[in-house]
């Protein structure tokens, strides 16, 4: 089978004009769900599936699917979905999410040129707001199509200045109807770049998942006491930054000490630092902090949140500061389906390349999947691990060698 | 002498209506150099100087003046001044600044109404920009006034949106022309609340300082590396929000220790923290600190600099983060002149009110004013000793008790 690299390239390299950030270290760009950026990007992704033949539909929280269904395929079966999503954080990389969109768009291509006659249909799949860089939560589109979330729950979010969702999929034109259910789904297919320096370490061009971390998110907000920063004697401070500071480090400590208690899965981070009313010459009197854990086991990432928590109880009790600490995003670890993970390495076999099996350190929409059809994920390697970053990158020969895997399963799951 | 207290009152109150926010705790204001807030309170003031028929004039950095010449006075004499500021920080009260404005308004106005007869023009002043919340430094008006920025420097200025501060005086009618010069006035008192408890204590309701604390401020950059806050092995992170954490804490230990040392005179403050990309999932890569030391012993100052500069340099060798450290302003102790303070005591025994002598924590325009001429500053007591902060309060009895001082210390340096 022949995946077109030069073709596959020219889609994510088109899609990474949406955004696009001045970044003298790489590539990057600002595509958040819902604005004028993310709007074009789908406008283009539309176009593409017209392109290829594919019939598209968008739902009520801006799910988009293109659908290949040639005469072959039972129109009643359900279908085989592959795709992933193209919002970025802010400042991301070019190849997280529209790698896996692209790439799967690229795999139907090289299937139909390749006179594959598939029994079910395959859909492509691009969710909305996966990232949650701006309505909050991350994964949204995949929720909703997993029944996890409501249309309506989806559509009332809203960002930091007060839009909701609703308003801002109207205003670029991606407020559909329906719901698209991935419960119908015979399986799911996520094509990813790795994160991580694993396949790279290891000479390996394509990654097999075997079970994506659970995820936790929450928000630790600190109240001390804005003040004169000449005025005010050291001893007369309720310094809510301060308080923080610790609060951070206690949140690294704890995730140091988990990851080497286990295998090195759980991380803790806080992402998110909004000092109130930051001015340097007033002592902060509020800090509102993004928290951030994950593992492969579930109680890991209870232990995490325990931890935090007990540490804004010793601030208070130490500092006079008040706290609190609000559960935004709670989402169980997720193994990938035997049958899926099947496919996949018998995919990779086919097409000739060696692959390794590997959990996912990074959340992904695969994980709603999961929780109702057989989903699987590969993953093609990161240059130095790192993403959401200009410095993100995976030659185009592993986007290719990748793709290359996806459509030898997809003609696994989709065939007789 | 009668000082009008319902008077002043009532023009504190109506200034305090401009860039008004809602909060429950108290009375705040948001009234930024050069936003239209700022421009409806000048435009206010500038109707209030011409009701009690003084001369208005405006500088090219927006510094009103108005100035009381009657018969008795020598146009040619060198004037006595008295002002302070109409600017706060973000979210600030609505005494800091605009009762040494009005409380001198009123000063004039009880003096005149009096029948005094001054030897020398009586000016009040409006200086511009003195918290440095919008562009950067502080005290801004009174340091061109006394020739340490130049007016092209000072208008070149921008904000953090790239606004120049010329353009922002521009906007709202207040770019005037000429240099107020602070040098040519024969003396300058500036009445203050205090933001210190040390008043409140004392059951004293005016306090004349002795001197002002020196005060320096820099920038702290700390550079890490955004990475995803799944993928991302804690052993693999270079966290700056982590790295500025442990900063945050060094700067509050070192101002801490060095305020036991001496008589709890010296301050540390990390009052701004700005983090980048700032998202929930993303391990920050960039953090920007506003550093604010203070203390009436210039080598304490530069001790405390010091301290936060090796801090920095100790994340850097353990963190693996890369630094820097930027001195954005530097402003050495000012005692007050002898001859300032003595009217002012000898104003508060005229007005029958205890006085206290205390050093300033907080830095004012009286600081700048003082390395070019006589300069006194008097204090009313801030109930808490809270300012910069919604909650700040100065009983309306105080604020009139302060300004009988002043206008008897006035009556002291304009008299024969």
């Amino acid at each position: 089978m022949h995946v077109d690299r030069d073709r596959l390239r020219a889609d994510v390299e088109a899609n990474a004009a949406f955004g696009e950030i001045d970044a003298p270290e790489g590539r990057g760009r600002t595509v958040l769900a819902g604005t004028e950026a993310n709007g074009r990007a789908r406008d283009r992704l539309v176009e593409r599936f017209a392109d290829a033949g594919l019939d598209v539909s968008v739902d009520a929280v801006g799910n988009v699917a293109g659908t290949w269904a040639p005469a072959s395929a039972d129109p009643d079966a359900a279908p085989v979905a592959a795709g992933s999503h193209l919002d970025s954080v802010p400042e991301g990389g070019i190849f997280d999410g529209p790698l896996g969109v692209y790439g799967a768009l690229e795999a139907v291509r090289a299937l139909r040129a390749d006179g594959f006659e598939p029994t079910r249909p395959i859909a492509v799949v691009c969710f909305t707001e996966e990232e949650g860089a701006r309505f909050g939560g991350g994964m949204l589109g995949s929720s909703v199509a997993t029944g996890r979330t409501s249309v309506e729950e989806a559509l009332a979010l809203t960002d930091g200045d007060g839009v909701r969702l609703g308003d801002a999929l109207d205003s670029i034109g991606y407020r559909g109807s329906g719901r698209l259910d991935a419960s119908a789904w015979d399986a799911f297919l996520e094509l990813h770049v790795e994160q991580d320096t694993r396949l790279e370490a290891a000479g390996v061009p394509v990654g097999i998942v075997t079970t994506i971390t659970g995820i936790a998110q929450a928000t630790a907000r600190i109240d001390g006491e804005a003040d004169h920063a000449g005025a005010t004697p050291m001893d007369e401070r309720t310094d809510a930054l301060a308080a923080a500071s610790e609060f951070v480090l206690d949140v690294e400590r704890a995730g140091r000490e988990r990851a080497l208690a286990g295998e090195n899965t759980a991380v803790a981070t806080v992402g998110g630092c909004d000092v109130r009313p930051n001015a340097t010459n007033v002592v902060p009197g509020a800090v509102e902090l993004g928290v951030d854990v994950r593992d492969v086991e579930y109680a890991t990432m209870e232990a995490l949140l325990d931890r935090a928590e007990r540490s804004l109880d010793r601030l208070a009790d130490e500092r006079g500061v008040e706290t609190s600490f609000a559960r935004d995003l709670d989402v169980e670890p997720a193994p990938m389906s035997g049958r899926c993970r099947e496919a996949l390495a018998a995919g990779a076999e086919t097409a000739g390349v060696e692959s390794l099996a590997l959990h996912s350190g990074a959340a992904h929409d695969a994980m709603h999947v999961s929780r109702v059809t057989d989903a699987g994920m590969l993953f093609a390697p990161s240059r130095d691990g790192v993403s959401h970053t200009p410095r993100e990158w995976t030659d185009w020969d592993d986007c290719a060698t990748a793709t290359r895997t996806l459509a030898e399963a997809l003609a696994r799951l989709a065939g007789r």
